[in-house]
This record gives C-alpha cells, structure tokens and sequence, in this order.
C-alpha cells in the first residue's frame, strides 16, 4: 500500500504500539518518534516499544517523549525487515502488526498491511510521506527525527542509496527546522579518543592482497580491550579498507568475545559483497555484506581471502 | 543582480571567457564548466581559464571540454572572492571583469556587474540558478559539474553552511543524471594510502590542552617527506583534531618547506575560529579560518595555545 493509503489507516486508528527494530539506528527511532509526533498532535494516544534500551546517542530523538499506559488496538513496525528483528517482543506483538512500514526489498510481509517502498534510502522518506498524508504541522521536532533517519541510513547523503527524493526531503526537513547542523557535527564529524584510537591500532594490521583491490583489516578482542572502545563505535571503522585508494574489496574481520569471527565486506560496484557473504552463510547488499566464521583470525582471513580473489576474476 | 538578471546579460553576449580562482577547488570548477556546457549549448563560444593546471583529480569536470580560440568580448568569474585569488591571470583580467559570480560574504565588488548570494553554500548553487534561468537543457555533465560543487562545499551535505536549498538544487541535480555515486565514493569515501599514513602519523603529535576542549595537532615536513603525500591531500587532515570528542578548537599547525608554520583552525560553535586567526594576521570563517606564523612550532604552538585558551574564556 501507498503512503497515503498507510496515513488513511492510521488516522483512524487511536491506541498505537509503534515497533522499532533491536539494535535501534537513526531510521528506525527516527521513524518511530517522528510518528509518534505527529500522532499525538493528531490527538491520538500512542507508543513506542524498542526491543532493546533506547541509545543515549539518540537521546534528542526522544526529547519530549512521554510513555503513556493504555490498551494496545493496533501496532506498527517501522524499518523493521523480519520478525526475529523484533527480539523480545516477537513473543507478544509478532503474529498482531496490523501495518509494517518498511524500505528493505527483503521485507517478509509479515504484517496484515505492508507499505513497502524498496528504492527509498532511508524508512524515513516514507514515514515522511506518511506524516504530510496524515496532514498535521511537520514541527522542528519531526523534522529533526525525520533527518536523523535519512541521513544516517545514507551516511550524511553520500552512500549510493542517495536518491533526489533523499535530498528532496531532506529539503523540506531544513525548512521546517530540522536541527541538521548539530546533527550531523554530533554524528558523521565526531570521534571518540577510543575510536581514533582504534583506527590506528586496526590500520596497522591491513594486508593488501589482488594487486592491492583487495584489503583485509583485523579488530581483535585485545585491541578492543586495550582501547575501552564502546560496541556501538566498532561498526563505522569497517568502512576503512574499502575508502583505500585502488581497492575494489574492503573486509574487516572482528574478534567477538566468544573467539569467533564477525566479518564485515565493503565493495565498490566492481564486486558484490552479498555473493561474498552469501558463500559463508551471510548475506546484505551488494555493496556491504556480513557473515560470521566459527574459527580464528588466520582461518577466516585464508577463506575470505580466496572468495575474494575469486570475486576480483 | 540575481540569478535571472545574471543570465539576462549572459543571454546577450557572446565570446565569453569564464575565469576560476587559482588552487581551483569543486566548487570553481564545477561553475565554471557547467556553465561552458550551457553556454556552448546556447550556440555560443565560451573558454575557461584557470590560473593554476587544471586538477587531474577533477578530470571528470572537463570531459568533453574543447578550447576554442576566439578574441574575449567579455569575462565572467564565477567562485572567485577577490582579485588576489586571480593570481597570474590578475594582471591581464583584473580590471575587465564584466559578471561575477559568487557567494563569499567578503566580495570585494571588483566587476562591472556582480552577482553575489552569500547564503548559498556553494557558487554552483547560483551557477544553477543561472543555468535554469538561461533556458537550456539541464545536461547529465552539467548535473555532474553541479552537483561536484554544492558536495565539495558543503562537506557532501555535512557542514552547516547546507542549507534546504542546498538539497533542492542536489534533488533536481540528481534527476537531471548527475553521476552523484561515482562523485561520492571518489571525493568523500576514497584515501591514498600516503594520506592514511600521514594521519596516522599527524594523529601521533596531538596534544589535549583546556581539560580537552582544544586539541593541537602538528604536520612536518618530515612527515610529508617520508609518507611522499601530495600537497593537495593535506587540506582534509586540518579536520582531524576538531573531530576528537570533547573538543571546541582544533589547530593544525603544518610546517611549510621554508620551515615557516601554516595554521588551520577549526572549531565548534563554541568558539570564533576567524577572530582566532585575526590576531596573527589571518583570518576567515567563524568555524574554519586560518593564519602564518614565521617561527618554528614550538613557537607557534605556544601562541596559539595561549589564543586559543583565552577565546574558550
């Protein structure tokens, strides 16, 4: 269904649950408070239920959010792709989503309505959509949700999932008042001391193999210790190898705390990372993929390295 | 004048020489062939002269683009803030400028004519203007020039000079077939490995002074040497030490090869970086400005600690 069909429905409904994914980017709580905005000034009563605890990285999202106890008669999902996204609250509400909204071309229709638009880049266009539907004010606080969502699902408008509908509603977001400055100086020019420190650490451990097209970084358990950086800081730096000059193929392989490996492929268009992935169980998109190896840094760095090779022709 | 005004007179000339500033970044490039494309389209003869080579980085800028021969009936300077900026071309151009075109606050009004919009992050987006005004078709190469522009002055969409005009004219440049992905993945998300050195290297030297609020950061010649990294990558490195969290001001402070220090400053909303860099003789925006100092760095480290400190209060 259409955006405007999806706003059909939610004007007239009152008690919603609004469903973000578990571990909450910018696009999913962007989402789910712009809406949950533009409901409650729509005289609605509604909610919003995060599988894990809020990030207090997003902390201006849900400025002015006020939990409200009431009967649950609908619920919504927002840029949530598959059920065993919602974690903990697949038990509860996974056979009731009266309405997925939802961007990810693999959405399983698992909601009685689905308002799938697979070519936006972020969820947030299409909630944008939604809310000038519904017809209410798109106040500073929407657009400042709104913006946090397209711009960080497009890594501040410079990913190739950027579309002119992307900077057109990006637009529109400055001129209702989205608070884009602090935005994106607080998330795409910011470091932590740990972070930098990481960087360094990780860039010291790149091989280059293919004639240089193909770059293989390591995150061990040590680094991560030795550094006290933060979990939600480890997933930016595997965009390094790939932002090599000449290389086609970046992967980082991450040490997880168990001793298995969590690996993370960035392309350019001269290689697909899902194909990757795909041959070792994982998946994602063409540009970046992931998968997980039950081994050491050694092995899983010699069979990535082979797929890889292979990939290059 | 406006934009419309602009392209009224453009509309009447002919044999038009189209001048750029000297070290030509996007923004003056992208302008100035955008505009060669549009005006050769509109069945005139048109030539651009950059005072400096034209960047081979920049190369997909001047595709397509012949230099024709023909005697100047008039000259056109699009980006170009001061007569200075001309650099060898001042002598011969200076005092017949007939249009400028530009966006800097500090427009000294050395044309016949100018057209000046300081709100505009980037002179493409008045070039746009223009180009619409003018009547032609919105080419794919002209998108391309365009959009070059407003991303490279902007910080692709990150600085807070972007405003939603700024993403209106980046929608429309996208839906005219601007290669914005090609653009992006080569100017904003690729490093040569020389420059991933030297930042390595640089991030080495930083130095935390006020309790962490101003971070300063040195480049040697040594370091240049050493890590063989062009003069033309280590603009983007003077962004590093502001990045750092916590910090207001950041300061790189980078040796030039007759041993005297070129300072950059940039900092937060916290503090005025061209009132910094007024007291040793610089100057420019109040988040991004730089100065020269003729000493060693220790010296200029202690001066600028000692500014620095004083401005955070």
């Amino acid at each position: 269904m259409t955006a405007s069909e999806a706003a059909g429905l939610l004007s007239q409904w009152d008690q919603i649950l609004i469903l973000t994914h578990q571990n909450p980017d910018g696009d999913t709580l962007g989402c789910a408070f712009a809406l949950w905005n533009a409901l409650e000034n729509a005289g609605k009563r509604a909610r919003v239920c995060c599988p894990d605890p809020l990030p207090a990285r997003f902390s201006f999202l849900y400025e002015g959010y006020a939990e409200r106890e009431f009967p649950v008669r609908h619920v919504v999902s927002v840029d949530v792709a598959s059920l065993q996204l919602l974690g903990r609250l697949q038990e509860t509400y996974g056979d009731r989503i009266d309405l997925a909204i939802d961007h990810h071309p693999s959405n399983a229709g698992f909601a009685a309505q689905t308002c799938l638009r697979a070519e936006a880049a972020a969820a947030s266009e299409i909630i944008y959509d939604v809310i000038r539907a519904l017809g209410g004010e798109l106040t500073p606080q929407i657009a400042t949700c709104l913006y946090t969502g397209v711009a960080t699902d497009t890594g501040c408008f410079k990913f190739s999932n950027t579309t002119g509908n992307t900077h057109r509603v990006a637009a529109d977001l400055f001129d209702a008042g989205a608070d884009a400055a602090y935005i994106n100086e607080f998330l795409f020019d910011t470091k932590s001391r740990a972070r930098i420190e990481i960087e360094r650490r990780a860039l010291n451990t790149v091989e280059f193999f293919c004639g240089g097209r193909l770059a293989v970084m390591q995150v061990s358990q040590q680094m991560i210790r030795e550094t006290c950086v933060d979990e939600s800081e480890l997933d930016g730096i595997t965009a390094i190898p790939r932002q090599i000059e000449g290389v086609d193929i970046g992967v980082t392989i991450r040490e997880k705390p168990d001793g298995s490996q969590k690996i993370s492929v960035r392309t350019t268009a001269a290689a697909d990372a899902s194909q990757i992935c795909l041959q070792f169980g994982g998946g994602g998109h063409a540009r970046a993929a992931g998968c997980q190896m039950e081994t050491d840094y050694a092995a899983a760095r010699e069979k990535l390295v082979q797929a890889c090779a292979k990939a290059l022709g």
